[in-house]
């Protein structure tokens, strides 16, 4: 598997899997990339270039079997197998990241959680105490954990990341509104909440038929 | 502008704005179709037909001008002006989304908020008290809101839709896990946390080399 696969094709996957399993719900079997194409509104091109990446899927003339593309998606995708996760700052959102119960379904478990606050520290939050972050270092390295989420403030950002990429840590995903400068091996994955109520509002604008 | 234009085409805008401001913040005046696509790995076919939908941009052979597609995304989005928003349930993550400071950037702005719980009601976050749930039909329809954010338990999800829908909310952006039934003229944006978790995923196991 090449490591030059473009970080878009990566991010559909995720999509990929999620049409996957509602067809496999309603009980379809067999899936054409142009079925594909039509539900997610991706050209059917582009479906066979971004799964071409990974291999050859499907039969031409007759489709893709559902339930074992999807197998081999999750493959891909890492998530076949538990991923234990260090979450860092437990105000509002990391709290709500903490009880999230979409995470455990696909094998991602939040094992250590930091936070900067004394008054936090100590406290029980969905079944895990909360560390004090001077330990952050000694605990990634020693549970060897590679997945970090960052909830902290934007002030607090650049120097957790520093913390936990020095403890070990390849994978941020990022909540706060800030970009990071992680050495090239980390991979860093920007949350911004924005997106999903600019579509939003362009499907309001449009049946107000302004 | 048509009715009918593919969802996938709707939730990329948003990502070419996104985009188009980098290069404009580092000074790109114009940008080819083959460069954005490059920069979002997506097709320049892709990106030419996404954007053919909305009108006539940029010059065969030259490209699109970054300021004024920028500009006439931010329009077709209908961000070009102040929306307000409600937003229902402020546990961990409404309180979350209520303190957000992207939004407001954007021209978001969460006008109303309500809460079940009783002991919440009449507390102030960021600004704004907490209405009592009992009055959101009112308050809604009073302020012409349509535009509402869904911050609420799974089990509580469809019965707050029916009231929001009741008031004349037309769009909601829903954060529980749950499909919700609306009638045909309310757009609805599920948000999936699983979705980034399960892309970083993919680069820990890549960089890893198995």
């Amino acid at each position: 598997m090449a490591g030059n696969i473009p970080r878009p094709t990566i991010e559909r996957l995720p999509l990929y899997l999620r049409c996957l399993a509602r067809l496999k719900s309603t009980g379809v079997d067999v899936v054409s990339s142009e079925e594909l194409g039509r539900l997610l509104a991706i050209t059917s091109v582009q479906i066979r270039k971004d799964l071409a990446y990974f291999g050859e899927f499907g039969r031409r003339g007759i489709g893709y079997d559902v339930d074992s593309l999807a197998r081999q998606v999750t493959s891909i995708l890492g998530a076949d197998h538990l991923q234990r996760i260090a979450l860092v700052g437990l105000g509002h959102l990391g709290q709500a990241l903490a009880n999230y119960e979409g995470f455990r379904e696909h094998g991602f478990n939040i094992a250590v959680m930091f936070d900067a606050d004394p008054s936090k520290v100590g406290l029980t939050v969905a079944g895990q105490r909360i560390l004090p972050i001077d330990r952050m270092v000694d605990v990634v390295k020693h549970t060897g954990i590679e997945l970090a989420v960052l909830a902290v403030p934007a002030h607090a950002a650049q120097r957790v990341t520093d913390v936990l990429v020095q403890g070990g840590v390849r994978a941020i995903w990022n909540f706060a509104p800030v970009r990071l400068n992680v050495p090239e091996h980390v991979e860093v994955r920007y949350e911004n909440f924005i997106v999903g109520l600019l579509a939003l509002s362009y499907y309001l604008k449009e049946n107000r038929g302004s």
